[in-house]
């Protein structure tokens, strides 16, 4: 059956898989030392106008901000994200397993407010008690955000500039890179971001890969020994290739973009079916798309494609959540167009 | 040129590439719950004579010991382990991250002895101030060793009886599972050994795999919740798939056996070449080969092909690993031979 | 100056005092097996009216949370609490040092409500992805609470029965408990509470000792080997008759209450000069209690007697903390009431 | 009965005691900024010559050891120390408890080796696979050792030297201090001790006082915000000046070392008595000293005076020790006397 459930429902690009099968029988150092991903961090820098910076690829999100908030926090601090963010509800506590808490500030759409950002700083170093309190030693926010929003060029900026004002950095997960960057509604590019934050994430796993991240220091400002910090992590991959080939195909003539663009089109598309179906739709300009259903609508349409119900909004409505990627084809929007053609009758 | 580095500088064995590329279009469930994983692992709870045993797969080695060590583990317990051992020596302290002791016994080339054991756990026992220690609650063995050496089905049972009489459980750390069992000096198969433990892992990594290790409870004696402890140490893929695939392509007609047997086979020709060349050679039975060479044959080897320097055994000679793998051809060993040859001239 | 900053602000209890000074020319067992703590434990069990307790000494009262919060819960659990909650802001994430994450429910004046923990609980269990989450493993609730706010036995009945139907323990920090229990407002005592959750502690620290708290598992209910995990958490003391000795004195003559009883009706006291003084006060059943100067009175003030400074309530005035205590004397109230009458004039 | 079994089964020596009496009943801040522990900092500087020493007041050994090392590891930094060393064998894995391995050196006679310690950390660093391994991040000694014995000055300086080439801190666990210091074999002083280390702490709990131990930063080198970090631990004292008191007695009038020499000279006696006895008495320059009795010796003995019974040496000998301290009567070596003589009998 048709599936707009995830990003991650498929296997790879296939111009992405086309590369590992043709690096396959070559033989190359071990631990991410070997050529693609040397050729793969060059192109990267590229991509980000970022000369200097140090790159390293792990196999999944989840490890990944684990591995790059424990790094960068000392033992008493803590990183602030907002209380949707997905370091804060969906990984299981990883983040709190190597000893650091998350400290939460509301979220606004899954976006944080750098005026709640800056007045929680100013409070906690005006507290005379805050040698009883956990440090915060980083920001953390997701682009896009794990309800498809989107940061403006200018709150990133903001956000940015107040992390320099306490020293603290900031840290953009970017599991879902492409699809903020590729959304009409972005201001900034790669380059921009990259140079407004001190660390970020640029999603493989969501965006057309088998699996993999790729973790940029911009300025070259990794923490010492960080290759030895993802070791203890396990998120050392022995043969490091597999990641780095994919993101050498990734970063090879715009196919990140690309991937991610095809995903927009068709999530605009989809809001278009939703739309003259008369299903209420959230505002979202990325590849996720959050509409409200009558459960009986939602029984209806679950017998012809597939989604991931969010959560209860009321005894009778249910919001769910529709996911395109690269893969999503024109007759999966055929599908999911008849299916709400059905419903209305 | 030619590398014997190590079992895990090639890309995927063919079958399991070509599964990959077979399945890469189909659209499936996240994190584990897709179609090939479950072939997959109800292929090994056949191989392994488990109808019953839980199954999980997780990306790499050091991810895979801390996790189940940790899983197994309460807070105060830590776990029995060789010196030499992976965990205790090239993990990175990825046990110690997790809050848990490595308690070490010698190595007799890299295996443990079980009236040490025995010895080690009667003492505590006895000590009136244990209450102060940190309690033995696992014992971790690798098979074949880190150094290339294989227990006998005697010691296993040994050390297995000596386990469930403390009532600790036996995790066998099987990074090269696949070159033990094939090896001709091992005198049991995979069922025995699944039944002669609580836990244990079957590489894949170093077996023909891209990526990924297949964690075994044989009995369904997976410590609960451990799909959540997974995901709280960042080992739990979003395409889960991309293990599942290759596992599946592994355990169907015996693929995991076959590539391993013929890395033993080119071990042995490999071993034939160095008495041949009157190098002194250690025994080893699996595909890890380790012989002694003067720095200057070394020297004169590395210009032909590439090996891996263990370790100095004095100013004049060195010791080095060789390793096979389903990836090593005749034309490698003719060009070792070559090599070989002219040193000796 | 006289101080009412905090309840631990003086030595000890001259009571307590003099039983330190009777025993300390005997000799005894160390870690807590002395004759003391043995005596201390059984006069506790009587008081709590539970035979077969499980009580165990420790030094102070962030390591009791940590240390009991950590021996009770897996390791992919977190403990819920309210946000104002201690171990959530004034312990610098010792919780999180042990990898444990703070859940938090929203606070009422100190308070957990019943139904939003309900609710919590709930909506977890109904969650398709709480796979991916931690799992509520506890509930913490203080009493009395930071604010000195206290729950009724009914609030407490409820939070049981709901920690009772999900199978999570709950746990009572009573770093302050003798205030709470002889509060004129408590409707229960020390052998109904003990009966209404899983396990709690008594403060010393605050309630006359120079230090201790004693933890109290009412049913023989402590987890496994938790002398082991006290030691681990470095929170066994060598001479541990320091506490026994202290909680033998407080558990001899109701001493623990008749200490408390003073710091309350202390407190009735200060509440009438404030209120005679037109100053306003928050309603508080014991001895913390909270008032709101102008920022001008709060200078004045402070030129006569010490205080806490609380928080910022707008730019002109500021939360005010006067704690009572066993030490807080006629004289010192005295002297506030004089600086009150300065005040007004 | 008369008690050789520990020199911390006794209360505080009474001038310590009186100190806390006379204190009792003046207020103080909390936390350790009371005006004893001021007074007690500067006493201890002064006695160690370090005028800018930051010092901090800890409750108790374990937890001091855990706190000190967890402060200046990096994650993925472990500790060097020998394999008898206390945080390797008695504190429940409290170092790694917080993420850190403790990496171990051969123990002669509880003392490490500076050769050996040199050799393992240039072999380190020469390995090519350390980046897979725990860095060595500080080397752990205790003075005087776990089995009482002591380093000469040059040992120290030899140790101090590879530490500070490799550029990681030496810690001197100093639980037994005094006893080190005043033993007639020592050849340096606390001001020497403290200028040839990066910290120690100064032992109370075991010399004198009923709790605690001051961490001495000598160069006001503590980690940054080292305040945090102690709470964090649970070890931060609400009322701080319970251990801020006693070492202001300790440190005023040279007590802690009349204590200390107390002890050695009743330490001298005793091995007098066991000579004499034609008992076998291992070296041991301070109040800790080991003998090897037959097993029906020891049973003699033990009904007639208290020690510990170390560990089997044969089937018939046991290696038991006996501990003098401040508190060790003439009346108390008249009864070993005594039963010595019973014995040869």
């Amino acid at each position: 059956m048709t599936s707009f459930e995830s990003d991650y429902n498929n296997g790879a690009h296939p111009i992405v898989l086309q590369h590992l099968i043709e690096t396959n029988n070559a033989q190359s150092a071990s631990y991410g030392f070997d050529q693609w991903s040397e050729q793969a961090k060059d192109k990267i820098r590229q991509a980000c106008d970022c000369p200097d910076a140090d790159i390293f690829f792990l196999p999944g999100g989840t490890q990944t901000n684990a591995t790059v908030i424990d790094s960068v926090l000392a033992s008493y601090e803590g990183v602030i994200a907002v209380e949707t963010a997905h370091i804060n509800v969906h990984e299981s506590g990883a983040v709190e397993a190597y000893g650091h808490k998350v400290i939460t500030l509301p979220s606004h759409d899954g976006k944080m407010d750098a005026n709640e950002l800056n007045q929680y700083l100013q409070a906690f170093h005006a507290d005379p008690t805050c040698d009883h309190m956990v440090f915060p030693g980083m920001v953390y926010i997701t682009f896009p955000t794990e309800l498809g929003t989107l940061y403006q060029a200018e709150d990133i900026e903001q956000i940015h500039t107040i992390c320099q004002h306490f020293d603290i950095p900031l840290f953009i997960d970017g599991a879902r890179l492409g699809y903020g960057l590729m959304s009409f509604d972005c201001d900034f590019d790669l380059p921009w971001l990259a140079h407004h934050c001190d660390v970020f994430y640029i999603g493989g796993t969501k965006v057309g890969a088998l699996c993999g991240e790729a973790v940029v220091f911009p300025r070259g400002n990794a923490p010492r020994h960080f290759f030895n910090i993802v070791k203890r992590h396990g998120a050392l991959l022995a043969k490091g290739r597999l990641v780095g080939v994919q993101f050498d195909a990734l970063f090879t003539d715009d196919l990140y973009f690309h991937i991610a663009r095809q995903a927009i089109d068709k999530a605009l598309q989809l809001r278009q079916l939703f739309i003259k179906a008369n299903v209420p739709i959230k505002d979202s300009p990325t590849n996720q798309q959050f509409v409200t259903l009558t459960n009986s609508q939602m029984q209806q349409l679950l017998s012809h494609v597939l989604f991931e119900t969010w959560e209860p909004i009321d005894d009778t409505h249910t919001l769910c959540r529709f996911v395109t990627s690269w893969a999503t084809t024109d007759d999966d929007m055929a599908q999911l167009s008849q299916a709400l053609d059905a419903l209305n009758n």
